[in-house]
């Protein structure tokens, strides 16, 4: 649930007066692009990086941003002032805007929530992930949009299936699970895909790191290519890097977190705790 | 523009009022599923075949219809007297209802809004369409969902290339128009893409026309065949069946409405007229 207010093309709203005309362009047509990134102890997390990512996902998709760079972060600050929550997720979102004819694009409405989140459930995991594959490619896959439409009409097949999420092949070549990417670790590389991706800002900063032993690598890799890790894991914004316990049904190494995950989520952890 | 009422989970509100939480799974994940039909003089077209479709998406995506179809026609007819317009468009708009962590669905909202029409406008046109060819398979085609990011997001690209509208193929197997199915006139066929799309309400009644020296059928085939076509239409709920010009800057024909699309375009006005 998002905290009690909630930013509207730079206007604060009580949660529940956060309304948005029926003729914006995400609900007639899935038009918007949205960002994500944690904000802890009122510090924002890669900010810039996520900054970037959200002005090229709007230029991208030709959708103009109301607030430059200063003012977007001045924004965000009054909010999380006004919330009176200094730990927390900050969703951006922008959509197609209030369209005349429900097809054309508008004047892009600008949407910021932010979602309280507990640093003792931040902090630890009990156990790795159940991930079930599935072939979908999603489209404009570099571009950060609004479109989940697969990832949420899968909920009930994951379900069926006892998964927690989707890892994503498109014909036999894994890409990404649908809010995270995917590493694998065999031999003594770690590795996760190239191509047709959205690359996450958790991957930019993993790709980066040292690992004693291993090589860290972009590269494509397949289906088949699972029978011989002995690691997987994830990483997203949310989840930092959790461990993957299963592939279909498969257990990875013994289910449990591995000890490059367990490093690589320790960097991560002294990244983000160190990031200003 | 919405006419003065909107329709929302069957309360109407002024079109300014008719406003959505912003944690709706449309406005976060581009999820929904619509419909859109034609009334004339209250008389709503094709009723039947649109509620089929409208029940079969929604089940599709699982979300929930909260009226059926006796309660959703009842609601139609209480929005277009309220509105007092006779002649419209409907919109029927099924989203992914408000989302407690703005991924998992909720209880979906329902929204109906009518489009005044001008039958003046409707039933007339100067030229044919100008259409210009992209490479894109849409998701779920066979869902009339909300996802219609690509096809938003080429407008300048439409415009840079004087086209009045995109035809999507797939690998070079043509299938549809963004809105609308496309049909080519070769030899003494009338071809209509078989796979791969959605299959409109007008196009279904179009494979049953009886059009003297042609054979109408559903057969996929490529962009290397527009080479040998002497007419080109589109069909849809809006446009009925239309002409098309060009295709990537080449002439159709004369460029003209061809004797089989006027045919066709005179058997759908006798048959929408006709239906009750």
């Amino acid at each position: 649930m998002a905290a009690k207010y909630v930013s509207i093309n730079n206007q604060l709203f009580l949660e529940e007066d956060a309304r948005i005309g029926v003729s914006d362009l995400a609900m007639h047509r899935g038009y918007g692009i949205f960002d994500y990134f944690k904000v802890i102890d009122k510090r924002p997390i890669f900010i810039e990086d996520h900054f970037n990512r959200f002005y090229n996902s709007a230029k991208e998709m030709y959708l103009e941003v109301m607030l430059d760079r200063v003012e977007l972060r001045k924004a965000i600050e009054e909010l999380i002032e006004k919330n009176g929550v200094p730990t927390s997720g900050i969703k951006l979102l922008l959509t197609g805007g209030y369209s005349e004819d429900g097809y054309k694009m508008g004047k892009p409405n600008l949407i910021i929530s932010q979602y309280p989140l507990n640093m003792q459930e931040e902090n630890h995991f009990d156990m790795g992930m159940k991930l079930i594959t599935y072939s979908h490619q999603r489209q404009l896959p570099f571009i950060k949009t609004i479109d989940y439409l697969q990832a949420v009409r899968l909920h009930p097949f994951m379900k069926e299936n006892n998964a927690d999420d989707v890892l994503y092949h498109n014909n036999g070549t894994i890409t990404e699970c649908p809010r995270a990417n995917f590493f694998i670790v065999t031999g003594d590389k770690i590795i996760t895909a190239a191509n047709n991706i959205l690359k996450g800002i958790t991957r930019s900063k993993v790709l980066n790191f040292k690992i004693d032993g291993y090589t860290i690598i972009e590269k494509d890799f397949t289906l088949d290519e699972l029978t011989n890790i002995h690691e997987a894991f994830i990483t997203s914004t949310t989840q930092y890097a959790y461990p993957v316990a299963a592939i279909d049904g498969k257990l990875i190494g013994d289910g449990k977190i591995g000890p490059v995950t367990r490093q690589v989520r320790e960097q991560l952890f002294k990244l983000i705790y160190a990031d200003t």
